[in-house]
């Protein structure tokens, strides 16, 4: 028993390692960019007035303004007094009544049940249905907690621990490039990660060889059992068609691995010719043998999307076909987490208002507004979703030779000189690892600094 | 590397387990309250015209108001446009705009620091030193989760794991009657559950002598490593004086054991002659060698105390000389899973408007009001603190009897017969544990209902 507890412990001490190493090279750019802000409010000269950071997947942070409908709601959940104003739009206050209708004594300062508010998880699992056009789900397979990221890495932890009997360790393939925190958390449950490239020349497009490819180097070092896609991507805003799901849940039924589908960003679709369908959908679609036997964990968050309140952490999994094992063990790891705030976001987030509804037109505009992004004709593919580019930069040799000299990744010196010269903070892609010998940066497309970030 | 999931696994089965079985004689209750809520709603006379629900630490379910202050500056926060509006005190907008500007990009829609928003951190720090009457407390001892029942789970996971080398299974020492869940987290950790009993004679306090008792009763079964104390209790509404906590740290250092404050109810604290001392307090006072030497863990949270805001989830634990590994792991095991709204609210409980605030007057009101409590002459213990009563029922042979008959604990069979009558749901003393053959029942205080419950 002692024995297990050690065990756990351990595991803990090696993502307390990973978190520290994790972002070794963006620390630098971090670290000068804190001095930069403090040389800027002591009054140093520089040729921009302020710092402006577009790493992060943070539309707040970045001045994106939250949408009035789910803050009006919110704050009326919080503060019902509110509610006796007629200041708030109708629908509005009938939903905050109705979702405070679900707290005992009508309180979000009451404890939720312990696996989340019945009702709401009704209605998320409605919404999906309604996604999905009327692919069905069952209430009993969606668990909220706090936070996608936080999902994830309960499902592979338990998926790690059902592969006891492998001689091989637990291997699961991960894009490359691919969104940090997931490495991270992976690798800190003792996961082996397998990475597959995603086709840069083809629109980073992902493609069956290239799984193929990964499966196979990993033969002998490490049991596959999961595939992880990002879907809208992540630093790579390419959205998949429905064919290429179609031949990855092809793959994964052949290969029996299990799905893993990060689909936080299903919201931000805005490719001319692109158009997000849910793995679920597909899998439905393809009928058996795949639709009763493939493996699915689909992900979702209201960190994302053109909501993006990242603070509120909220998020679910859907479990679909998955070992009752983990679907059991998953439903008693959320417990008393999530709070009730959280649970109120992803019903907003999923049922907004219709037309016709009195919120509906702002909240339109500012999603549009959200939604829409200039590209100025950046070398890079063609963005279709999700909220990020990563373009390829082409470094000079002598630059090459420059960041060795100065102990950093190529990309990583191209980020510390546009961080000096413009006080502009971007991510160098060494970080979300890239095909040796290329070099890209990655930065958050809501904002409205694109002609300062071609590469030049 | 797969074993060490496996067990993280079986940690998790057993927390299902527990969970599980944690409340049969509650279950049959509250499946009995359901029933009678659906029979009223289709007009089944009764002798009552609702169900009233007195079982849970859960000051909002019963109606109580929340405070306006916090529910407005969180308003604020969630919807700054209520600033342009002079409704809200000045304090309340001035306090929102503070707390915003600790958030990127001025929302709480940013993802915060992971280990919690710094500024926060250090302005609870001041606070616990400011109650503490300046004992110094480090930011970097405080750990903010989602819940103080979260901090605990993780921080006994911690201690149970470091006793790995220990050839016994660790052990902890609990009161009795205690807190369900924590009993139930402890045990689903794998480690032992020591009972100490509470004096229900001596008002519930604790004796040193039963917990000399209780550690002399472990021999040989388990290797206790860590004392869990309630101060003020739940469910027995005890209050510890300074010279009872000394006796209890000098215990502690004697024994090498853990102290795990459980403070939760500290703003509690009804009893004409009580008044609440922290551990962290009187520990400092005694000085060398107990001060630098004795390792504490004290857990506060929103949920409780005249905020009770259970569905916020948030929490925090301060850590005293422990373990630099214990620290170091839980630094880094509640990255991203607090929300930007709970620790908001651990700001506003620890920070309060102070006199001459124009929040203060009915601030102090609405505290005075929530903390006033009639009991009128309840055959029971004084009480000083907590939330609730913890009454000795005395029932009749038969139906000890009767209660056999029908497979209940007499004090089920008791609260059973009071729910088909007045429509009154508490909980039953068995589910805290309590002496053999004596029976109790647990309430809320918080209600105003006191002349019903009184055992008859
Ligand atoms: C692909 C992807 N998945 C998950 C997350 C994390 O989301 P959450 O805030 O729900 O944990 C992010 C955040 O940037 C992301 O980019
Ligand atoms: C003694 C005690 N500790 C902790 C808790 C749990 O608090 P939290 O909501 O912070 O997890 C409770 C809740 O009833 C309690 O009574």
């Amino acid at each position: 028993m002692f024995h297990l507890a050690l065990v756990v412990c351990s595991i803990w001490v090696k993502i307390l390692t990973f978190l520290n190493i994790k972002q070794l090279e963006y620390a630098a750019l971090a670290r000068r960019a804190t001095q930069i802000q403090k040389e800027l409010s002591q009054g140093v000269r520089k040729p921009y007035k302020e710092l402006t950071d577009v790493c992060w997947g943070d539309p707040h942070s970045l001045g994106v303004k939250p949408l009035t409908f789910v803050r009006q709601v919110l704050a009326a959940c919080v503060y019902p007094e509110l509610m006796s104003s007629h200041k708030l739009p109708l629908d509005v206050r009938q939903r905050a009544q109705w979702l405070l209708g679900k707290c005992e004594g009508g309180s979000i300062g009451s404890y939720p049940a312990s696996a989340g508010i019945p009702e709401i998880i009704q209605r998320m699992s409605k919404s999906i249905a309604r996604r999905d056009g009327g692919v069905p789900c069952n209430p009993e397979n969606v668990f909220i907690s706090p936070g996608s990221q936080w999902s994830l890495t309960v499902t592979s932890l338990l998926l790690t621990s059902l592969n006891d009997e492998a001689p091989l360790r637990t291997g699961i393939l991960i894009p490359v490039p691919c969104h940090v925190t997931t490495i991270t958390s992976i690798t800190s449950l003792g996961a082996a990660v397998v990475p597959y490239f995603l086709s840069e020349e083809h629109g980073w497009a992902l493609q069956v060889e290239e799984l193929q490819r990964a499966l196979e180097s990993a033969k002998g070092g490490c049991n596959p059992i999961a595939l992880y896609v990002i879907n809208p991507g992540n630093p790579a805003g390419y959205v998949q068609s429905r064919k290429s799901i179609q031949e990855v849940i092809r793959f994964a039924s052949e290969k029996r691995l299990v799905l893993l589908a990060d689909e936080v960003y299903q919201d931000c679709v805005y490719g001319k010719n692109s158009e997000f369908v849910s793995y679920k959908k597909v899998l439905a679609e393809m009928g058996p043998p795949f639709s009763d036997t493939v493996e699915l964990a689909s992900f979702h968050s209201v960190s994302k999307g053109f909501m993006g309140e990242c603070g509120l952490r909220g998020g679910y999994v859907e479990l679909v076909n998955l070992d009752p094992n983990v679907v059991n063990y998953i439903s008693n790891l959320n417990y008393d987490t999530t709070s009730v705030l959280a649970q109120f976001a992803l019903d907003l987030m999923m049922n907004p208002p219709r037309p016709g509804d009195p919120s509906y037109p702002l909240y339109n505009q500012v999603r549009n507004a959200v939604n829409a992004i200039c590209l100025p004709g950046l070398s890079c593919q063609p963005v279709e979703g999700g909220a990020f580019v990563f373009p390829r930069v082409f470094l000079p040799p002598r630059a090459i030779q420059k960041a060795k000299e100065e102990g950093m990744q190529p990309d990583t010196f191209y980020c510390m000189r546009l961080l000096e010269e413009t006080g502009v903070l971007i991510t160098p892609g060494c970080e979300y690892r890239q095909k040796e010998g290329t070099y890209h940066i990655r930065y958050n497309i809501k904002n409205k600094l694109n002609s300062i970030l071609l590469p030049h």
